[in-house]
């Protein structure tokens, strides 16, 4: 669990250092909004928990994948257009592990189920916000020509029906994480696009 | 005292998700504004209270005035040019109910009367204020060509100086709230404004 | 201790009204931004501590300097091209005082060295961060054609280490604020910078 946790926040804080990169800002920034987009979500969760110390911040070990991405941007062994691919699949992973496990932490805690699954997709999405808002950008969350949270709100969703009704499993889990990633991977190939907040289609 | 608050929750989130139809975000931006400006103020003040999981998360019910305000944007019911009046004065009255409202809160968990008002006033405007920056604006609380906070800050004393000598009650409540809601009235049908930060005039 | 803090917490409050000033804000604008940059980077240590409500918050007497802030900038007394090198010597005496203050306070609510050291920097450079996002700018702390927050970590990293091994005195604490201070202010005399996310040396 915290292996796929640390991983999930390594793909994160990749795209914070991106876009540190993308913007011209120095390694401060990059490694500011690299643990923005890795570990916010989880620490806005913990925050509303009201359960200790965030876990961002009591385990010294998740300043790692982030330390981590800010070097291989600064290297340039990453960069916009190399494995650009390869980020975006990475990404709808983290999407998906951090969904689920947002909301199997939130339930464990004691909440009910529906802000369980809130506090889930706040997990999935939250980070990629903070990041956005920030680095004084529009949040990539808000653009129409992209499907990113439905997925996310529907993995947390069905996450918090199955842990209400104590189906959860190991299994049910890693169906969920397939389904959540399928629909992120499929929106991207298809070109899905969400309505817009006044119920017209997007400009294309 | 919950139906007032989810009544001024809702007119709240109207703003958030008409200012996403606005900028040509998609349904969860009209969501994500939504529950920020309706319910952002109170969980800020329920995380700096410390007193537990914050009402919004803790109580699912909270999400129905926030679902009900991105519908009726969705589905153009409510758009920026009908029922212009209308909605100002909605939100002035949310401005009355969440200041007071906030302060006695707040006062209730055992801060002092000062740092209750003070809370009070971020429940009043605080979600407003996470709206904007979200959505990559000015914050509309910093325009000085209008007169929001100060309503909110003098309903926020008065209700702490009450509560701190004893003197408060429902009456005293409702006296508070039409005072809030008439500054906040009269402001608009006059044009009051307010000092700049440099003491100059606003330029007309 | 108290009296440090007050008076970083001014210096720190009158960029944030300078800024609103600049930025043609009203009054309230300037309230919000100054306590945002003077009291912000401690309320999300406090947060983030879960020690109960943030000192900010409990003690009304933090109003003072934010309060004094505004009205000095607000009449005119302290302005953008006045008193700008004083100013710039009080933020970088602002920045070696929180960042050693912020570490101590956060090892002492029990924390390891390195989280507490995090949350040292995070006093030191939270606040201006919040300052520059709630005004709709991209974070100064970002621009590379100045050091700022890498003095604030040495600081922070020097006294967790410190305290982790129980050397840390006043005299310690002196010196690692002499330290700090002295890089912040040579690095602005010596046009100092710091590396781009993405390697490359900034645009002169």
């Amino acid at each position: 669990m915290l292996i796929l946790d640390l991983l999930g926040t390594f793909f994160f804080a990749v795209s914070g250092s991106l876009l540190a990169a993308r913007k011209h800002f120095d390694i401060v920034g990059s490694l500011l909004l690299a643990s923005l987009a890795g570990l916010g979500g989880g620490v806005v969760r913990d925050l509303v928990l009201h359960e200790g110390v965030p876990n961002a911040f009591d385990q010294p070990v998740y300043l790692v994948p982030v330390a981590v991405a800010a070097l291989l941007v600064l290297t340039g062994l990453i960069h916009e257009t190399r494995f650009r691919r390869t980020l975006l699949l990475f990404d709808a992973a983290g999407l998906a592990l951090f969904c689920i496990g947002g909301t199997v932490t939130a339930h464990a805690a004691g909440i009910n189920a529906v802000s369980a699954a809130l506090l889930g997709l706040t997990s999935a999405v939250g980070g990629g916000v903070l990041r956005d808002v920030v680095a004084n950008e529009v949040p990539q969350l808000f653009n129409p020509r992209g499907v990113y949270a439905i997925p996310a709100m529907l993995g947390a969703a069905l996450t918090g029906l199955l842990l209400e009704l104590g189906w959860f499993s190991v299994y049910a889990g890693g169906t969920i994480a397939v389904l959540v990633f399928g629909l992120r991977v499929l929106s991207l190939r298809l070109g899905w696009h969400v309505p817009l907040a006044n119920g017209r289609r997007p400009v294309q």
